[in-house]
This record gives structure tokens, sequence and C-alpha cells, in this order.
């Protein structure tokens, strides 16, 4: 048994702890995980410190969901007895590394990240970017290095990420003689939901997303509001099922055995022969049927928000114990290590 | 006693460990240092992290002279039972408050900082600069605030560094409530030592330094190869005083009951009555007096490296229990207290 412990990879993936998840996350990534935590050495970061940098006027909200985020990836499924979860800014040497990490990178090789470019086009930052959310690829290496995952699950967009990693990883060997073996992206076509508004992607700064955690009557009053054929009128109007978010979710989230009533609904739709309503109150029924088992097992864990901490803490208390094995060696590489 | 040493206002003062100290830091900053130990509450940071951010790929160097560098301040009378020695890599603390303080200090705002902008350009590094560099003013108050100095000894070109502390202990304060008071900068005229080679500023860099470490006749020698009067071809030629770093040492260095000799000597230098072996001669007979207590108290040092070593360890677990209650009030503040 331990034996098969120690061939399995591990894989370390992350939650910005700034707002509950929703069914977003869940076919981007917590879908995925619940399937890899039986294949891999499974940890999950609230990467709070990274939440922080742009968001460090407001802390209490950072704190608030590492709680929530943590809930919602127990609730869907992820087993605590299989999984470590731990809280970012609990683990010093990730400050440690990325502080030696930083001398490794220079300011044009962060300004040529397209992910940073993005987001300070984004923003609006320009020069008035914060140091911290500029230098975000190296603590994310610092992240993935201090724990030596061997596998970051991660959407295709963001391959510049793991090889800035990569890159860091190297540049330290070949400085100061190998301690990192270099990460691998497992790289997904990251489903990605769209909003109930139409829009690409659900997102709660856009105000367009259903909730883990959204209680039934919510759900229902969040689908009877949904977006959908806007050129339709009437519902004897014919109507498109291409990206029309009724149906995207019909997909993404009804069973095998829906899937003649879906197929009929389709057709239907597209000649003016049903109704949104009916369909809509179709798909809040099938949204509820996933939701439901995932709002009972919330429910559990938010009446022992301890035994949530307890997952949080023990699971900190294990990443910290890889923390510092790490950094005793990267210590030593660098002569660091002036106290035995 | 207790009270006394308790309204005893801290001083934070630091060495980068890149090379042994010489006549030029005696002058600067250590013949200071010795008098404010008496006053203050100091401590010396060996600024070794820092000293990484220029030279990550010389980490041997960096180790080698935590050792000199302390045994030097050692030598020139630093006491260290009264003085804490310890060394910036040992506190990981100022890792994690530098990258708190990096999400409160902007790009623009780095690049306006005076020594910041002079560096990129000395050193041609342009958008190439190590973002563990640029930086630089940011790990700084992460030094000064964790130990909560008071006072912060530095020439009056260093003010730019004390203000970029300043602002950033205010705007932690108005972001998360009041954890810092704002230091202040202990402003001298920081005198400055020509170098051996006549140039501005003594510089084991430049290659014109006489080290507090130098032998006998390795100072004789120095001196005796020495920069004097250009214009001064044979000792008959009047010579010039002002700039000359014969006349400027025997001023520093030369005693009270010397000021008659040395008059003399810029009289008759002045005059072409006397030559530059006799007055070299002199002043080599003056250096090797004042260092040769230096080199009597580093010799015992020397032979008793474990000595040092456990001067740096002390030092070192009570600066780090500083900074652990610092970084408990940082934390608590960001809300980042999660397992009490």
């Amino acid at each position: 048994m331990k034996n098969i412990m120690k061939k399995q990879k591990r894989i370390l993936t992350s939650d910005r702890p700034t707002g509950k998840l929703h069914l977003g996350h869940y076919v981007g990534s917590l879908k995925n995980r619940v399937e890899l935590q039986n294949e891999y050495e499974t940890f999950i970061m609230s990467a709070d410190v990274q939440a922080l940098t742009d968001n460090f006027d407001n802390p209490q909200k950072v704190r608030d969901n590492v709680l929530e985020v943590t809930m919602d990836n127990l609730a869907v499924g992820l087993d605590p007895n299989k999984v470590t979860f731990f809280i970012q800014s609990q683990i010093p040497e990730i400050a440690e590394l990325t502080v030696y990490f930083m001398n490794l990178v220079t300011l044009a090789r962060l300004q040529r990240n397209p992910t940073v470019k993005d987001e300070m086009q984004q923003k609006g930052f320009g020069n008035e970017i914060p140091v911290g959310f500029l230098s975000y690829p190296i603590s994310q290496a610092a992240d993935i290095l201090f724990l030596k995952a061997d596998l970051v699950p991660v959407g295709n967009d963001q391959s510049p990420m793991i090889e800035q990693t990569r890159e860091i990883a190297r540049r330290f060997n070949s400085l100061y003689g190998h301690v990192f073996d270099e990460p691998e992206g497992k790289f997904g076509e990251v489903a990605r939901l769209v909003g109930t508004d139409g829009q690409a992607k659900m997102s709660k700064s856009l105000n367009n997303a259903i909730f883990l955690a959204d209680p039934k009557d919510v759900v229902e009053q969040k689908v009877m509001n949904m977006y959908t054929d806007p050129s339709r009128l009437h519902f004897t109007d014919p109507g498109n099922v291409e990206g029309n978010p009724l149906f995207i979710y019909l997909d993404a989230f009804g069973s095998k055995e829906d899937q003649v009533q879906i197929n009929d609904y389709k057709e239907r739709y597209q000649k003016g022969k049903v109704g949104d309503i009916e369909v809509k109150q179709y798909l809040a029924n099938i949204l509820n049927r996933f939701l439901n088992p995932i709002r009972k097992r919330r429910a559990i864990y938010e009446q022992q928000p301890e035994v949530v901490g307890k997952i949080l803490k023990e699971g900190t208390k294990k990443a910290r114990m890889e923390a510092k094995k790490t950094l005793l060696e990267v210590k030593k590489a660098m002569k660091l290590d002036y106290f035995k």
C-alpha cells in the first residue's frame, strides 16, 4: 500500500478565495478534481496571499472565502482523507522562496508574460500596478515548487505560467545545483461555462453565476431570469439552440437518462413548439437534482465549521512539513544553512 | 535597570556581506556604531538576502562574508553583550512582510526611487533588472519594520529609503489598522573616505581600500603605493594638501597628540620641504597604531569562529522573537490569523 502511495504523482491545484464557487468552477475544474483525487496525491491550496494581491483592501472577504471555498470543494465530493487542503498564508516558506526566485526573473520577463500583460490592460494598471500583482507569476512558481508538485492541472491558456515555473526551476538548478524537477502542466480543454446572461464566462463579478451553495428557490429564480434566445419573442417563434445557455446547461448537467427529453426539447425549441418557461422549469429541476447532494454535504460542514477548520489545519500542517523539507534543501544549495 | 533598557530607542543598521569592511566603513559608519551602542538598543543585520539580489550567482561569497563582516564589527569594539547581531536570511518573517508590502507599492513608485534609478543606470540593467533587485526598497522596509526600529542611521543620500519605509507603514496602518510606528532616519553627514587612488569613495570593487583586517605590511605597502598629489614630481615641488588622501587620512586617524606633527607636515608639504615617502611612513605608522587593537580583537575571534557563530545564533534567535511578535500582529490585522 505504501509503495503504491509513493508512486502516485503529486498534483497541486488552487482556488482564489474571493467568492463562493459556482457551476462554472464545477465544469472547469472541480469535476476534474473529484476524478483526479483517486489517481494522484492531491493538494488543494486556498490562495489567500495571491487573492490579496488584488484584494489587499478587503482582507475580511478573503478570510471568509477561505472557509467557503473549502466547503465548496468538500461539498462536491473531494474527500478530506485523500486530499490535502491548505492555506497559502500559513506556509511562510512560500514567501521565502518567492523572495529568492525574484532574483532569477527580470522585470522585462514579467512584463512579457501574456497573463500579466492581459491583466495589466484589463485592470488599466499601467505602471501603477502593485508590485505584488506584477510578481504573481513568481509566487505561483513558489507555490508549485515548494511542494515539488509533478503536475499542475491548468487550462491551455495558462501554459505561460507553467513555462515561467519551469524556467525558474532550471535557473535555480543551474545556479545552485539540482533541487527542483520541472513540473508539468496537466493541460486539458478547460470547459468554460457561459453565464446566465449568455456572456462567454460565468463569473461572480459579472453577476451571472449560479453558486454551488445557492438554495433551490434561488436556482429556480436565476434560471427563470436566464438569457436564452433574444430574437425569440413568442414561444411559437423558432428558437436558436446553439450558444443558448439553456441548452448548454442541459447538456452539461443532464444525465444520460435525460438525453431523450433534452433532444425532444431541442427539436421543439427550434421549431417553435415549446415555451422558454417549460424548458427553464425542466432545467431548474435538473440543476437542483445535481445540486441537492452537494447542498446536503455542504450543510453538514456549515453546521460544523470546526471540522472544516480542522481539515485545513491538518492539511496545512502536512503541507508545511513538505515546505520545510524543501526549504532545507534550498537553503543548503544557496549556502544559507547557517545554524545546523 | 530594566526600566532604563525599555526606554532605550531601538536602532537597526546593516551590512551587505559582500566583502570585508575597510577604513571607509569605519569612518562612515562603524565609528558611529561604537558610540551609539551605549545609548541605543542596537541591532546589526548581516543583509545576506539583500546581498544576494545582485550576487545571486555567488552565494559562497555572501556566506563567507557574513562571518567576516561580523568579525569586523566585533573587532572595532562593538560589544556582543550590548549589540544584537543577526542574519537576515534566518528571519523568514522578513520575506513574509516583503510579500505583503509588495501589494502596497506600485511599479511606478519603485521606478521613481532615486536610488533604484541610479543603480539601474549604473548597472545598465534597464528593464532587464532582476525583480529582487528592483524591489529592494520594499524588503528594506520589511527589515526595518519587522524589528519596529525607531531609528535607522543613514547618510543624507538615503532619505528616499526612509521615506519609502514610512509610506509603507502609513499605507499598511490605513488599510489594516495601526501596527507600525513610522521609523525615523538618524541622518548624519556620513563621512566619506577617499580611496587610496584618490577616487571619491573607498570601495572594495574599486580596489582602493585598506581593510580593517589588513596586516601591518599590507597597510604599509598600500600606503606607499597611494595616490597623493600627481603634479608633484620632486619633494622640492610645493604640494597640494587639499583633497590629498595622505592628509585626509592623517586628519581622520591621527590623534590629538599627533596634531602638531601633522600640521608641521602639511606646512612643509605645501612648501616642498618634505618627501612623500616620509609622510607616507608616518601615516602607515598612524594607521597601524589605529588598526593594532582592531587586529588583536579580530585575531581572537578568528581563532574561535564558533564564538562568532554563537553570537550570530543567539542574536538571530532574539531578532526572530521580535519578528514573530510583529508577524502575529500583522497577521491579526490582515485577518490571516487562522489557527490560534
